[in-house]
Order: C-alpha cells, then structure tokens, then sequence
C-alpha cells in the first residue's frame, strides 16, 4: 500500500513556510514582503464580494462578508491549486469551483466532502486591515503585521467621499520606476508642460530629509510662475506666486504629497489659497506591472466637490498618457536588469529618487538575510 | 579545401539518437518517449492528404497515399529544417518545399537534384499503427514498438461510426492535471452539477485497483439519485436507482471509461438499462497544451444514431467550458513548478489519480535512467 | 551623507566598454561588431527628422538635420534610460521627454536644466557613414571604424534613383537563415518556380572562390531554358540562352549579385542581352528578426524606369510569401539553438553558404576573444 498522505504531515510543518507558498521564483528578491501594501480602495470590494487581486507576485482573494467583515486569503486551494477566485462566495465562506472544498475567511476548511478535515487543508490567510479607505495587505511573518506600520493617510478620512479624487490605474511598469517618477517632479516641467509644469519645479529649491523610514523631498519657490494648472490659485493674472511642493515617501512604495499655492508672500507666512494633500501609492503586481493607486484632497474640491470628476479626468490624463509611456519604455529597456549595474547619470534632481531607492533595496537584502538566518 | 561533409558520418552514426532530433530541450524528462500516443482520429487523415502535429513536443508529419497506406516522419527537413509540412504530398511521397528534396513513407530520400542521396539525408520515421478509428505514434526506441502494447479499444470497432460520440478538442493545459480530472471524478458534482453531477459521485464507494500497468477506480452506488442527465435511464421518475462508473488508466494517459445506469437492483444483477463505453485520452502536445481525444459508445446512440450529435454537444460544452478553465488555471497556477514540490493537500478521493501521477513519475525516471545507462 | 555620484567616475572610465551599454545580454555572441552594418536606406530618414531602428541588438537613434548632417546615438538617455527617439528633435539636437536634457548629435550634453554638465551625461555615438544611397552604422570600437571596410555597392550611384528597384522588409526570422538563402539560389527553383526558377539553377554550374573576405558563388549555365521571368532576354521564344548568376557575399551579411541573362553564346562572348546587379543584405535587428534591404538596378529599368515598380512588385512578393514563410519556420524550428549542433545534412550546394557560415562564426569568435583579452 503506498502511503498516499505521507506528504501531508510534511506540508503541515512548512505551512508557515510563507515565502514559497503561492509566489513565483522569479519575483523572489525583488518585493518586500514585511510590509504592508496598500491592495485595493476599499470600495472595490463590496459587501457579499470576492476581489481577486495579484501583489507583489502573489495571488490573494479579498472576501467581504455581508456583515462587512473582510478577509484576505491564498488565492489557490491546496488540494489542485484551482483559484478559490473561481469558485462561489456565500455567506463569508469560499467554496472551491472544483471539488466542493469550502473555506472560511480565516482559510480554515469547514467543509470537505470527499473525508476528514485535516490540518493540511487550509489556505494562507494574510494579516489584513481596512483603514483610510484602503485594504492594506501584509505578505509576510503574520507576527509582524503590526497595524501602527501602516503610513498614515488620515487626509484621507477628513475629507468627504465626494471630495476626494481618487483611482487605480494598471501599468506595465516596474514599481521601482514608477516610484522614481513621484521622487523627482521635475519631470512635470517637460512631461506635463502645459498642465503641472512650466518651468517652476526645476527652478525651484529642493530640500531632501530622511527621518526614521520615511524620506521626504521639498521643493519651494516664491514669487515664481506657478505650474498652469494653479495659476489661478496665486491670485495674479500672470500667475506668480509662491509654491511649495512636498514628498513624503514610506516603505515599499507609498508617497504623501503635498501641493500649496499662494500669492507671493504664502510661503512666509504659512498661508495659502490652496493646498492639497494626496497620495501616490506604486503596489508591485508582478516584477514588471503595477497597480497605481492615486488619492487627491484639496481645498477646492472640498469646497466645491462636484469639480471633482474634472480633476480626476485630468490627472488621469497625466497619469496615462504622459507618464505611463515613459515608465513603460524605462521598463522595456532595462529589460529585468539590476538598475545599478546600467550605471545610471546622476543629477542633483535624483537625490531623493536614489535615497528611496537604496533603503528599498537595503531593506529587500536585511529581510533576504533575515529569512536565510532563521 | 574545408571538408564540408565531414559532419555527414558523425551525423549518420548518431541518428538513432532519437531523444534530440525534432525535440526540445525544455521538454525532456516530461514525456514517456517508449509508448503510444493516440495522435490523431484516422478520419483526420485523408487519402492523399497530410496532416501536421506537436506530440509530446515532437513535430510530426502524418501523410496518407492513395492506397490508405500511412506513415509518419519528422516534420522536418534533415538539410536546412524546414517544415516537411509545408511541401507537397503527391504518391506518397513528400517534396521539401525549399530545395525539392523528396522522401518516401519510410523517410528514405529518393530524389536529391543537388548531388548524391548520402546517408545523412534521411529523415526519422515513426513507429505507427492505425487500429480503434486512431491513428497510434510511437517516438521512442523503434525495437519496442509492439502494437500489441497499444491500449484495448475494441468497444470503438464494435460500434457503428454514425453511434460514436467523438471529438478532439485543444486545451492549454499540463496532460497530467487532465488526466487527474478524469481519475478524480468527485468533480463532476460541483463542476458539471446540472449535467454529470448531483452528489452521486461523491457518495458512491471508491475501489482502486492496480493490475499491471492499468490502475482502475470504480465508483458505485446502489439506490441512490443518478447525474442529471442519466435519470431517465433509471425507469424512476425521481432518477433513484444504481449506478457504476469505472476509469481504468493505461500509460501514458489514455482512459477507457464505462457508465452503466439502471434501475434499483442492477448492480447485484448486473443487468443495466443503459450502458457506455468510452475513452478519455489526453495526449500531449507541449508542456502546456494538450489534444484531448474522447469517444464515448453508449447504448442509446447506438439504439438511436441520430441523438449522437446531441451527446456531443452536451460533452464538448462541460469539457470546454467547465473543465478547461480550471485545468487552464491549475496549470498557470503550477508555472513549470514541480507538482509535488507544491505539497498538494491529499484527500481519499486523490488515490486513483496519485497513483497514476506516480506510476508516471516512476516510468519516466526509469526511461530516463535507461537512456543514460544505454 | 550618501555620495550620489559616487558612480559617475566609474561610469565614465567605462563608457567605452561599448558592448554592454544599450545591449542586452542575450545577444552577445551572436552579432559581430566591428563591422558596417546597412542600417536604413538614406532617405529613410528626411532632413529634420528622427529614426528608431534596433540593429543588432542595439537600439539606435538616427537623425538628420535640417543642413543634411547626419548622426547615430544609442537611443537611451544615460540619466533615467528614457528612448531618446520619445523626445524631441530639432536643429540637430534631441532633447530627452522626461527631463529635458539636451544631446547634439555627437551625444554630447548640451544642456541640463538640473545642475552641472558632467562627464557622465554623455550618450554613446556610432561611427556613421551616409553612402550608396544608405546609413552605414559601426557598432564596435570606434577607432576601428574605416569607411573604406564599407562594401562597394557603387553600380547604385551609377543608377538613377528612378530606375533603382529598392526596398526594405522586416522578417521573423534568424539573419544567418536568411544568408544561407541566398547563398544558395537553387532553392528558386523550388520555392521560386515559376518566376525565378524553372531548374535553370539546379543544371548550372557553381563554382565558389575565396578571395579575402569575400565568398563568391558564380552559376553558369549554356544553352539552357533560363528563369521564367527572364526568358524574353534571351532572344528565343523557347526561352533558351546562357545565363550568369553571382553572389558575392561581405561580412557580416551584405550579397552583391549578378545576373546577366542573353542568347546562346552570351557566356563564351561576355555580351549579354540583359544585366543585373543589385544587393541583398540581411541586417540582424534581434536574434529573431531582420530587416532586409534590397536593390537591383538592371539594364531594363534603366532603359524603361517606368517598369521599376512592377519589378518591385515581383520581387516583394517572392520575397515576402515565398522566402519569408520558410525562413521563419526554419528559425521557430532551430530555436535558438546552435545550428551546427543540429547536424544539417550537407549538400554540394551549400558549400557557398557553409563557407559563409563559417567564415561569420570565426570572425565573431576573433571578436570576443579580442575583448577577452582587452
């Protein structure tokens, strides 16, 4: 008789063996995983709701209960590997397209057919929060998951649903480049000429901070031709003003921002006509895409919320069709090279893009050596 | 003076080296090379007509004469590989399309018009059988090609054409995740449940034997609520009666199936109102697709030949759009990844298709090891 | 503080070490580099205009001026690896999309909005030269590059641009596949039956000489039934004459050919009813694909260049449904593996194309063993 459930006790033992369950080799090295990723806006997934999603290489689905409790698991049963994302969902429980296996949110089987429960049947749940009107995602050592990690974006929660500008956009971009393109707004001037640029963030004073994980790039200028787009908020015709625009960047991927605009004079004084605060947030998918999530809170769609859809469409535009084409190629022609080892020219302008990117690539390498260790 | 042919002798000397020649090397130590592959319904194959096919990652020409004699040779040119498939068949014979090198059925070249008919300029020739309405490859070593190795189809001969249900349909799917769909049938109750299903699968008693090389799993159930679509054949308006289903794997992964339906009673008598025979046969084409051949011979479209297209349809739609997602999706799930190194969870109803899967492995390895060995 | 340009030393003691930058891995090996490639036809490229063509692996802007200067850089900006070709030209000057550095047509930096002008930022020039009616690129060592190594396809200045038949079309296929076919033009009279074939070239005569660098393959033949398209040449209405047919290749891929077509006697007199010359030449752009560039320039468009078009027609269409199909097929089915390692059968006929094959592996084996040791 040959044994046909030796494996399972095995399997048991290495269940928590995380970073080879439902991932790819390819991708091993490249993500963090002790972190927490911002993985859908919370309205995606509506109540009685499944949401299958891939980050950062592993496939999850998010279930949202009828009673508003969300769950976070593999998306794969253990038993074929068919996506749980293909079977049904009912009442806070996944049951499998293929063989009638029926999970629970917290990945537990409550259900198997065909004979005893064992151990060995039960899915990967993830460490997983709703806050700031977001599904935040941990992808590594549960132990760690701790929800005071998770950046702060409560700009998001003291701004009505209706005033804020929200979205999610897919690019065939590695998350890295993508990252880079918020750390250096200089860009707008020559990528968003007519709309974000104009000359003002080159001409413009950059003051680079690292404190604790978070590094932070602030640009000033005063008494300068503000960016086409806020020229009306300078209160001059001619569109001179004072500006100050600020990136506040967090482990992996998640970018605060910042955006006053005045009369001349705001900047001393600490008043403005307009400010806003947002956020642009590079979840990795897979080695070369990514899910871009962007949130925009402003003084002016505060006040006047029916403007929103127009700045959405605006930005959206930007997004798509003046920086996604060029993170694309950058994607293409560094073609899964080591960045570094293409020995790229630095400008002063790149000095908060490279300090990201050298804590991201230290904190991979700590968290590589850390696994290997234990 | 280069000695342009010195290659010629070492060539000849290894081509029996058959493991290399037309195959890839990604694809090695994937498929058992010494056994028949069901490669194509004969009816596939016209007089006069070739017909062109990846099996088990080797590409083969099938032609047929004018006088039904069949051949198969690598589908590809020894001078400059190009396709053969892409020539002209006339008598028998195939002319390469590029320089007019012509090959008989055997692969001989019998027409040069550059020079003399050297050694070197043959092409390989398949071991090949048509018998049971198919047409049978062998791509290993010639000397072990016994036709009596090739699997029992007689029930195929034993039925009228116009009463065969049959079909080959292209999936892009591992082989042996179709051939585990078809040795676990409990799936048909939550895949296939308004059709195959119902919960009789589930419920029925599971018996797996191994006789030799064949392992046969036999479900069965006495008074109990038949599939769907068999609830006729119960003489019960409730569909309650007895039921036997029996798969019975040959390698490498060809199925012969029997359904037998009847009223409370016939499994102890024996005596069924409906029975099928049929067969299940998935050949490989690459690592990730699959031809998968069935055939299914039942009493009723043999009572009634005009309902046969009716069964069909009714087949090829649960094959197509119920299994093939899922087999799909388990395959990308896999990604080229060893199955056991996935520790799949085991579950009773698993045993007939992990012996298989392991009786595989086994003939794989072992053909593997000979070939070193050799 | 993090030394950002920490790097820029090193980058630029390293900005000869041409054959990693703009490359990619997979290719080396395969290409030579000191060498001319045709890269475009010259008036591909229209004064104040830019080009984006990949040649051998290396992606290459071209640009011309409004005053007819023309230059090749790598198309990468050495700051953040944005395409050049995405940004805009004018005056001789490419200025980057993304941040808005500025590169002459030497590749030198000539304006950086951020900060200074260093060393770094420079792009990587080609040696270029503009002759026969085509851009001549060098994708090695720069101090090699002597325009006279440039092949003499002077009879294209001889003819006048209307009367020239030249075209340009890309293929997905292996560009040595695409040598070998015209190293041996006997498969016209397979491939090519009824226009450029007819057995003509099977009957002749080859004679193959080596002289220097070049490999010539000259077919002869008296008194013969000549190609179907050419039989009005020879003064008969048979079709019957002498015929001369001339390849000589260049490195790495540049075939002059001749063929002079006239009555009976033709060949022993030197006089011919009708004169052809033109050029093949198979530029690699990938590993698996090329573009192909043609020219013939014959006495009859000379005289009638209204004529030019319908020969350009007939040479496309063989060209592109009758090699094309065949060379890809060839490539799918070598796969990227060594052909040699294949073992093709060798006919009397490759002995041209074997010659070149050879000769085009050792110079490329010369080449890397020459970095090697640099």
């Amino acid at each position: 008789m040959i044994p046909l459930w030796a494996d399972n006790a095995r399997r048991k033992a290495d269940i928590n063996n995380y970073p080879r369950r439902g991932s790819v080799k390819a991708e091993d090295g490249m993500f963090l995983k002790n972190c927490w990723y911002l993985a859908a806006w919370a309205d995606e997934l509506q109540p009685g709701a499944m949401l299958a999603r891939q980050i950062a290489g592993e496939h999850v689905l998010f279930m949202r209960g009828e009673d508003d409790g969300v769950s976070a698991l593999a998306d794969l049963c253990p038993h074929r590997f068919v996506p749980l994302s293909m079977g049904r969902y009912e009442e806070g429980r996944v049951t499998c397209a293929y063989h009638g296996l029926r999970f629970d949110g917290h990945g537990k089987c409550i259900h198997n057919p065909h004979g005893p429960i064992s151990a060995a049947l039960s899915v990967r749940s993830y460490p997983f929060v709703e806050r700031h009107a977001a599904l935040w995602l941990w992808l590594g050592e549960a132990e760690l998951a701790d929800p005071a990690l998770i950046t702060d974006l409560t700009f998001i929660d003291e701004t009505a649903p209706e005033a804020r500008v929200k979205g999610r956009l897919h690019s065939q971009a590695d998350y890295r480049v993508m990252v880079d393109n918020i750390m250096d707004l200089t860009h707008a001037d020559y990528l968003h000429a007519s709309t974000l640029g104009g000359g003002i963030n080159t001409i413009a004073k950059a003051d680079v901070e690292q404190d604790g994980g978070a590094i932070t790039i602030t640009w000033t200028a005063e008494d300068e031709v503000v960016p086409p787009m806020m020229r009306g908020f300078t209160g001059h015709a001619d569109g001179v003003g004072d500006f100050l625009n600020r990136i506040a960047w967090h482990a992996p991927s998640i970018m605060v921002q910042d955006v006053n605009v005045g009369s001349t004079g705001s900047l001393k004084s600490g008043r403005w006509n307009q400010t806003a605060r947002g956020c642009h947030v590079m979840t990795p998918e897979t080695e070369t895409s990514t899910h871009y999530f962007f949130m925009n809170c402003n003084s002016s769609t505060k006040a006047h919320p029916e403007t929103a859809p127009m700045v959405r469409a605006a930005l959206v535009d930007a997004f798509s069709n003046e920086d996604a084409p060029i993170s694309i190629a950058q994607t293409q022609r560094i073609a899964g090279r080591d960045f570094w080892s293409l020995r790229p020219a630095m400008l002063p302008s790149d000095k908060g893009a490279v300090l990201v990117r050298r804590a991201l690539d230290r904190m991979i390498a700590d968290e590589a050596q850390r696994l290997v260790a234990a």
